[in-house]
């Protein structure tokens, strides 16, 4: 059900493999382009900054380095975030979710989070959308 | 570049293409299974709760009812939050980040927000990981 097609080779040039502990590696889900979800959030403010992308090699250098590395989409290869805006994420904690295709990314931000100098990449993009109504009793 | 090879048939048996609005849908770069990620965060605590997965019928259906909805990739189905384990999520507010990639919904959530009953998916489920020195000078 959920067996990946292959990876088109020009999405995986670049990529590095081998160096994720294996045990961590086989609890990974990742998508068709061998790649997790990563959420970003502030470790005090808890403000969700952004959402980047790792593959293997971007979560070992992420858990080992204290600096978060993504696997950029757009660009093909890793970006250790803030080496070109000086806008660092620095690692307080990683989270791997229930079913292995998420990651929560806790940090330190320095300056605005997102490339457009907004302080979080959904500063100022809200959507409309109907507001539901709390269906909690009582409290 | 950004060009999405065809979606397999078997993924969108199922979908509901249409009823989202045509200005959004053209802001939203969606993956090769043609949905993006949903961060879902409770609005007050500001915990992450879980990511899903949206294509743009769950999104259409998330912004207008007040009501959480996601793409299930592994049931390839509609899932709308809570329907089977009451624990619903009421929408709060929905934004779209800086590159179309990823929705953070803010939500208020009712229960545990993990179909392992633990509070969020991330819950309990911290990795090994080298903490980094913060950088920031004073304060």
């Amino acid at each position: 059900m959920s067996a990946n097609p292959e990876i088109p080779a020009e999405k995986t040039a670049g990529r590095i493999v081998g160096n994720l502990d294996p045990d961590l590696a086989a609890r990974l889900k990742k998508d068709g382009d061998g790649l997790v979800a990563a959420v970003v959030q502030q470790h005090d403010t808890r403000e969700v900054l952004m959402l980047g992308w790792m593959d293997e090699e971007a979560l070992h250098r992420t858990l080992t380095t204290g600096r978060v590395t993504f696997w950029s989409r757009s660009r093909a290869e890793y970006w250790r975030k803030g080496d070109t805006s000086g806008h660092t994420q620095t690692v307080k904690g990683v989270s791997l979710d229930c079913d292995g295709d998420a990651l929560l990314v806790m940090v330190e931000q320095i300056g605005p989070a997102c490339h457009t100098g907004t302080p979080t990449c959904f500063t100022g993009r809200e959507l409309e959308a109907v507001v539901g109504d709390d269906e909690r009793e009582g409290e």
